[in-house]
């Protein structure tokens, strides 16, 4: 009897997994890509220079799928002689830090001639994008959108009629080979501002869609016949209705704000989160973050509509980046009557302020724990190590290794890193406003290394550069997590500075920005067993070593791919058998 | 008593060995370098671009060592994304063919941040040098010089005072990556011709340092102090002394002529291998070959002479590489009273040959065998795949694999490249007069295998291009061996033409062209046991498929270092066992 009931009792339980299994699975995709990546000429300003294209196309596809689908993408490296990898940027990889596509981090980099299967699930519907994360290969151009809808039979807390996607990116002719030698060469030779910013892989160089409105009589309008690869991709909309146009930006360097002629936004997404929406003029975008805004084309509809990108953060060198919003059935060569919104003032970061202010998390969102269990305190500074112009977290420079730290913490090897973790806080009298008295700093490989299920507080300190009385915004990225953006403030955080620390409302981010002498306070939970990046997304600036690796339960990663790990010391170790 | 006769001899046989062993270690050294290959911006001919450099500098470290030494070399590869490998060009690597540096082939490329360590011994005296042999690593300046003096106490059959070294390359302005994206390309977009011709890393461009002597007005002198990146190699010399003047060609691209104002120059050297003297006013070189000439410092002591290196085999674009023979005690910046030495024109191709054919084996060298075991006939075409243009051999243009050849072999992987060997010869009715009828080729990257301590005789068949009346001058080069060049002839290769075979005295060398519309014999003795590169030494060609593979005895070949293997299948095979 009590042998039948625990049949019973098993055979019911064995029922109920086999309907979570189906529900989890119910209408979940796998979506299988093939891509190759190699070097094309391309004229994505108008300009030719090399690319670095997937399946000969720049930007590579757009990745569109569903809450709860598996992505799959076999990567082959038909480049010559470069590495590569693939960072799906804002997807948490939980269960799959190897698929994090972050070179010496969480996997080795694909050889030329190798496949490499990316294999991951996105959990969360979002607007996301992918890039190289090794060397400058972002700057070279390797990227694309990632797109992920809610699943079946949900609704996002929000309505609309037609979406358009822009993926924002800055271009330089330079190419990024010759940037990073710059970077790397005594005298230091940054690599300036960009020459073009690109929407959709799209600009135009020494010709403006709007010349007959600009100052500069030289500048020539574009003579576009909308084939070019540099032919602004244009946002067909129909009159009265509203849309959700997705932002996201991928650039190398510039900060970027964005406004459409006539038409207010309501920001409703970052970086895959649903926000308590809030109408804006202009949107401001750092690199690494994401966005969605909703228009009403409730505009008079015999007109288009301007949509321009300007920098802003750094004195501006490069036009605005255009292309217009028509309104069905006017003719998209009709362009606007007047001119295009102009970019606030590069400098004025009130007005910067005011926008991250406004971001707080819609309703209902998750909330952070009360309380931390560790805080760790990052100061930004600008060094000279032996010569060469680095930047440095607390006094050290990021020099990843040749062996990924998730393969060398897994396996508990001794000599691929430095074993002593990296300074969790500063010297108490480091003058924040002023060059650092010693600007000498040292390179590290070191790593944070958490434990599991905690709640982590970083609080980012910006400083003075080497230059007196600069500062410069940085926008910093986290993988394999969202954090809480509890605060920023000005100056030195000081103890006691938590109390102002937003707690009720703040908005869940996978990117925040530190602003000029000010500190961005965060909050996570170490949920997510892997070793994780978390750097300045200006990809010159994480080159110089502006950015910190964390790791947490590392022990608890299975299923490794064992090529993540061919190279270096695990290679090496796997290879010992032989 | 037999029993202590046979311990005495055992004794004796034993201390023969120990005399054995001090005698073939007596006077050899193992010679350590340390190098770290990075980019760095360098103005070889006083324009600024980027170079691969070793341990900073371009060209790389010479390596001087002798007969007997071994060379024990730490790569460390301190380039951001890319690969790397370095190919000892004329170094056969008895023993060690995972030290040839060969990408694809004997080794996986090194990784960036790791270090590889090539140790082998150089057992014959000569002239030699070492460069990348990784997509075009080579154009991008990662080349050097080795030079082998005589084992203590041994003699060259020649006697000289002094010696000078000249590594000679040609320069491109455009990036490698750049022209490889380009050879990539539909359609098609050739490299061009070089810029500058550079000695020891050393040319001038957009100025001249014989201006006045030349008819374009509009080229300006070079005002070089002398100690420009730039600025030329001086040859200081006294008067009235025999000096040996080594000359290496390491040109992506150029065949080349040098010539000394009023010296004539006697060749005694070629490829390491000691040569009957001839005399020639003007010396022809391809890239892959080097050669020793003698020249006498008995002109004019007052004056200076220069050094001229020109274009030849193709349409020369590029003007004359110069520097000064400078007659010490004259100031070497006194430049010569007459113009530089006028190169022959670049299409008298009986001036080539007749050089070519002056090249005979000092006597006592070894001969030839009289009999091959094996001929294979290769056809040199030019191609279209897919609509790209490639080289082929018997219609099959090389594409190597990711996994090295060395490693796929020695563990027999199936799958690592076309087990179907490649043609070994071609149809009977091919015109090599003609482009050809159907210019499609294959892609492939199946391998010659050669039975060990065979004779193998190889054909090489030049051909028409795809443009009519066309055929250039290709110089193969062959890793791992030796081989006597037995004749050069016109138009195809029939049966009978084996019989103006040179058996007698052909040079041994490990570099040969073919005329246009001609063909080259060469013959080896398959004696080193591991896989070696074949192909045309233009590196655009080779890029292009323009080579094949042999291999030969690799179940003998031990103490492959695990690292050279840690990629592709083989990587992924040592792997399992994890």
């Amino acid at each position: 009897m009590a042998t039948s009931f625990g049949f019973l009792m098993r055979g019911l339980i064995l029922c109920l997994c086999f309907l979570c299994l189906f529900q989890v699975s119910f209408g979940a995709k796998i979506r299988h890509y093939q891509w190759e990546v190699e070097y094309k000429f391309w004229s994505p300003d108008c300009v030719e220079n090399p690319v670095m294209a997937i399946n000969g196309k720049f930007p590579g596809p757009t990745i569109r799928a569903v809450a709860g689908d598996t992505i799959h993408v076999e990567l082959t490296n038909k480049l010559h002689t470069e590495g590569v990898v693939i960072h799906w940027h804002g997807i948490r990889q939980f269960g799959t830090p190897w698929a994090d596509g972050t070179a010496s981090i969480s996997q080795c980099a694909i050889n030329p001639g190798e496949t490499f299967i990316y294999r991951f699930k996105v959990d969360k519907a979002g607007t996301y994008f992918y890039h190289g994360h090794y060397g400058m290969q972002r700057s070279a151009g390797l990227y694309g959108s990632l797109i992920v809808d809610v699943a079946e039979g949900e609704k996002p807390p929000f309505h609309y009629d037609g979406e358009f996607n822009l993926l924002l990116s800055d271009w330089w002719h330079q190419s990024v080979h010759e940037q990073e030698i710059g970077l790397s060469s005594i005298p230091f030779r940054w690599i300036g501002e960009p020459q073009t910013i690109l929407m959709n892989g799209r600009g135009q160089y020494n010709c403006s869609l709007a010349a007959h409105f600009s100052s500069n009589s030289s500048l020539s309008k574009c003579t576009l016949r909308g084939g070019e690869q540099c032919a602004p991709h244009i946002l067909h909309a129909l009159p009265n209705k509203i849309y959700r146009l997705r932002i996201a930006s991928t650039t190398a360097l510039a900060a970027l704000n964005l406004a459409i002629g006539n038409h207010k936004m309501v920001v409703v997404e970052a970086d895959g989160n649903y926000l308590q929406p809030f109408e804006v003029q202009d949107l401001d975008i750092y690199s690494g973050e994401s966005y969605s805004v909703l228009i009403t084309t409730n505009q008079d509809p015999t007109q288009n509509y301007w949509v321009s990108v300007g920098v802003r953060g750094r004195e501006p060198k490069t036009p605005q980046g255009l292309t217009l919003l028509n309104y069905l059935p006017n003719s998209a060569s009709k362009l606007p009557p007047s001119a295009p919104p102009v970019t606030p003032r590069w400098d004025d970061y009130d007005h910067s302020k005011a926008f991250s202010n406004k971001i707080l998390a819609l309703m209902g969102s998750p909330k952070p724990p009360t309380n931390y269990d560790h805080r760790i305190i990052l100061l930004n500074t600008q060094n000279r190590i032996n010569g060469y112009t680095k930047w440095a977290i607390n006094n050290v420079s990021l020099a990843v290794p040749a062996t990924p730290y998730l393969g060398s913490i897994k396996y508990g090897l001794k000599h691929a890193f430095d074993r002593n973790p990296p300074p969790e806080n500063f010297s108490s009298n480091y003058d924040v406003m002023k060059p650092p008295m010693n600007p000498n700093s040292t390179h590290g490989n070191g790593v944070y290394m958490l434990n599991l299920n905690t709640t982590v507080d970083v609080i980012l300190q910006n400083a003075n550069t080497l230059t007196a009385n600069t500062s410069e915004i940085h926008p910093w990225h986290l993988h394999g997590h969202d954090f809480w953006v509890l605060g920023y403030g000005e100056g030195k955080f000081r103890d006691g500075d938590e109390k102002k620390f937003n707690l009720k409302n703040p908005p869940l981010r996978n990117t925040a920005v530190i602003f000029p002498f000010g500190w961005t306070a965060l909050r996570f939970v170490t949920d997510n067993p892997g070793v994780w990046a978390f750097h300045c997304h200006i990809e010159p600036h994480l080159h110089m070593g502006m950015g910190v690796v964390f790791a947490e339960g590392v022990h608890r990663v299975g299923n490794i791919p064992n090529q993540a790990l061919a190279c270096g010391l695990t290679g090496k170790r796997f290879m010992k058998n032989n």
